[in-house]
């Protein structure tokens, strides 16, 4: 099966399709204001880009993989988040630990997978 | 290729299957006793409910993903509850890190991958 | 769709083949020196090993899941070898969180997965 791959991060694919599914790489926000919200909700536009270079978008999304920084202080946060953004008849398995990450002033990353 | 989502979460899909692949969400127990061996078979007991939603068992079990609060107390006793689990036959990949969870009386979590 | 599953680990598959992907297993390094690039370095040698179990090799790499002891401070020295480890050419999706792992002199591990 063809691998096709969306170039665009330096040392990793921003995208990535095979075999009907949708890797989309981790996620950081370009915006960093220190606001879970704001944070979260950059990310999630940056999925709806990232998801349509592969002409699909977050009605098919199958897997999503979310990091925080503080989840104890930030988990509601960012489930209201969530729920403006994703298609309630559209729902993907999810899964949400606290980690550090690449930056510290980095709140969230979030990695989607989608089927094509 | 279809799309095929079971409910249970408010919001997320407690299992989605596409392209041969179920993906069952995230689980933490139900019984919170703080003690790891309980909370991992609550844990095994839910994913072999929602893997039951998708007509497979744990035979087909692809990818196991492991989050332990305290990997360096808990692992060997995760190690005992996951050996009497799992179907030395049917090994799935595996990994596990620590991570704080959504609530602090949670000492575990796994989001399993399977056959359809 | 069939499953094939390589053993080697005690517990769980090193290699899981199944609809075209192929799921690596968490991997460790051998080499325990204290150095982040070291530890990296015997782990993609593992992940090439590993893939050769199911005949594909690092070019068809999807996804990579790494976790970091340290990531403020190994993040710059993991990329490094990463660079010098991937095929720019063939490079997949990648996420990378912080997270402590099974053994307190483990600084990474990492998850591939690839396709057939």
């Amino acid at each position: 099966m063809t691998i096709v791959r969306h170039e665009g991060l330096p040392i990793f694919s921003s995208v990535v399709e095979h075999g009907g599914v949708v890797y989309v790489s981790g996620l950081v926000p370009q915006d960093r204001t220190l606001d879970v919200s704001i944070q979260a909700k950059d990310i999630f536009q940056q999925i709806d880009a990232n998801l349509a270079k592969a002409g699909v978008d977050k009605t098919r999304l199958l897997k999503v993989e979310i990091w925080l920084k503080h989840i104890e202080r930030d988990f509601s946060a960012m489930n209201e988040a969530w729920k403006e953004w994703v298609d309630p008849k559209h729902l993907p398995v999810r899964v949400t630990s606290e980690a550090n990450l690449a930056s510290p002033d980095v709140l969230i990353e979030i990695m989607a997978t989608a089927a094509k």
